[in-house]
């Protein structure tokens, strides 16, 4: 109490700016996804922003796999990996994980989050005269990773292949250089020249660094990711992923080389010294890579029904970033006004569009993002145009011009 | 493979060292903890170092709990906190974490790293000239968040209140005093002196933070820590927990005033930029909780099976730490000899007990980690001293002095 003041006057500073965040208490209807029960009102409410792209949070096989591993090995790893948390279900996820991206070795953490941080900070703190190249729009959980590991960084323009390739030339002989980068960027949904981005490093003898967080399980024909799709996989050094987006569960990963993915395990504090993820969540990812690698029903349905919104925004007029990705930004350019939107949708609707705003996306680019999936039927997509219509209208927000 | 030859050289070291590490490949087998399938022999083994201290990962509570919630809300929690992620399961959690410690709020994390991570970094790298003073014995996770706050810090030595208050004196007036520490220390399994570092913290206006990970669940009459044990949890600013050793599932938290959680909230990235944990792992962490406020049993048998394994040792002149604590540390100070005892305890005996080497502790201190839990027998016991006995004799390790 005799400190608050301290972290009111902050958290006041936010809310003056509409950047205070307040969320949604929900329960998800496994069975019944994208319903879910908004515990704010008691209401039941369709779910338009969710990250479980593919719904393989209500995916049977999954769903068994974790069933029988709760039965089988209980609730915890009971340990960290090296003292007693090492898991045979664990194994088995770095294997498949290993085969999906075609790589020797992979090393799972207990996030996507923790996966870059911990590779980032590891790799740029004890590799020699490291220097990391990064993307100016990469991800928090790299950016922190970078800064963490104190090695020297370059930050260059986004997708700008010929900015990389002079930042890479003014280095000196004997840096070793880290691409790092990401395939499908989460809030703009543009992807990255991957194969432009390998030439350069190539040239440049330097290391690629790919989080493919928003592209496994929804790009490549074994849902491999953008690289897979694209056959880049074997010209990239690391690929990270999530086991907690399309695959549905909790979790993150690196892939690589043996030596390279030993080293992570070797040295990287937030692999070591923490408590390994639960036997069945390892085992319900296990199950849902798996899948995905054989059916691709879920991809299909999910890419009919994201050119279907795009197209139904496109004849009302409601601006969208383009992009060449599953992802649907909605601009609407104010942090009140997004929230006020949302809340419209939510209340009115029974639709709900979490507000982006700041520190996830720049201030004065606030957005709905909308993440159709396989899962929406023809009506869900109906009552979602119909209401953005409604909301636009009402709210006379700007319109593309036709 | 180009680059490899990088990681090699230090992984050359590490071996050269013997600090070289190898996970032992488990199959904790629930409902028989603690034995566990050795996928590696194919033998079953019983395990000696686990950090699921009172075996409630096979609690059946805790396992219908997460069942029940797989089944009604899915596998994952489908997005971040703000983004589609709460799941009212973490509302409830959180809600259950905040009346454990007598605080006014609490917030979920991915780890009990990733908690202290979050919130050291946030507090430090925010608050107006934070300085933390860091006990030189805290964990790798505190270590981290301290480091990546770029605070001033100071470091005191371990559990020595005159230091710290010496080097509180000697900070400016206007600084924001952060004293860190834990309660019990996993690896010496010691305890701070908690009432002298909350009055020396108070005399200078400096706010409490403290790691109970190694006491949730284990101490005081509801499972609250070493600071519900002794009546100063009002007196702790933040206290800070996991879910992944004596709640026996994942997930780690903090804990303290509605502003000071609701702080962390708005500006940790390590909170706010990743997946949220599965409803069903914040369900069975619940349930863990809940149980382990009322049952004292668990804790009991466990207190007992301490007392006769350090008791048993004793009597055959086996040395290990004195603490006041349910950590027995048995010193091998050698990280070769360390690793062949633990592997012929496991070969020869079918014991697990995995050797503690650098960097979980100095070079140097080399260990055996022992963890008695409720569940094992007295010819568990019987069996784990017999080994130490025949080994100790065997190798000829220098004995305490009777
Ligand atoms: C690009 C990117 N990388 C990494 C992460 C972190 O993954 P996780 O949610 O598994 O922590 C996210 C989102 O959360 C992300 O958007
Ligand atoms: C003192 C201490 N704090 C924090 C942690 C991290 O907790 P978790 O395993 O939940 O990440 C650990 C061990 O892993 C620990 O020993």
């Amino acid at each position: 109490m005799e400190f608050d003041h301290l972290f009111t006057e902050q958290l006041d500073a936010l809310k003056d700016e509409g950047n205070y965040r307040i969320f949604a208490d929900l329960e998800r209807r496994c069975g019944a996804f994208p319903r879910a029960k908004n515990h704010g009102s008691g209401e039941e409410v369709t779910v338009w922003c969710s990250n479980d792209y593919l719904g393989m949070g209500q995916n049977e096989t999954v769903l068994a796999a974790m069933k029988h591993t709760l039965e089988t090995c209980g609730a915890g790893a009971g340990g960290t990996r090296n003292i007693s948390g090492t898991n045979h279900h664990h194994t088995l996820l770095e294997a498949e994980l290993a085969d999906l991206h075609g790589k020797e070795a992979a090393l799972i953490f207990t996030s996507g989050y923790v996966s870059n941080w911990a590779a980032l900070s590891t790799l740029g703190g004890r590799l020699p005269n490291a220097v990391i190249l990064s993307d100016a729009l990469n991800h928090a959980s790299m950016i922190e990773g970078i800064r963490h590991s104190r090695a020297d960084k370059r930050i260059w323009a986004h997708n700008d292949v010929e900015d990389l390739d002079r930042k890479l030339s003014e280095l000196p002989e004997d840096a070793t250089k880290i691409v790092a980068f990401e395939s499908v960027y989460s809030m703009d949904g543009d992807i990255a020249p991957m194969e432009e981005i390998c030439d350069v490093a190539e040239k440049h003898g330097a290391m690629t660094y790919l989080d493919e967080v928003h592209a496994v399980g929804l790009y490549g024909p074994r849902g491999g990711g953008v690289a897979e799709e694209r056959g880049l996989m074997d010209r990239i050094t690391l690929i990270e992923g999530t086991l907690g987006k399309a695959f549905g569960v909790m979790g993150g990963y690196i892939t690589g080389s043996a030596p390279l993915v030993d080293f992570v395990r070797s040295f990287a504090s937030g692999f070591i010294f923490t408590t390994a993820l639960p036997p069945a969540v390892a085992a319900g990812a296990t199950a849902s890579i798996r899948h995905l690698k054989q059916s691709r029903e879920e991809r299909a349905q999910q890419a009919r029904n994201v050119a279907e919104v795009r197209r139904r925004l496109d004849a009302i007029g409601i601006p969208h970033l383009p992009n060449p990705s599953h992802i649907i930004p909605v601009m609407v350019k104010d942090p009140v006004k997004c929230r006020m939107l949302s809340d419209i949708l939510m209340e009115d609707w029974g639709i709900y569009v979490q507000p982006i705003n700041y520190p996830t996306v720049p201030k004065g680019t606030e957005r709905l993002r909308i993440t159709p999936s396989p899962l929406h039927t023809a009506a869900d997509i109906d009552h979602l145009v119909n209401a953005l219509h409604s909301l636009w209208s009402q709210c006379a927000l700007a319109r593309a011009v036709a």
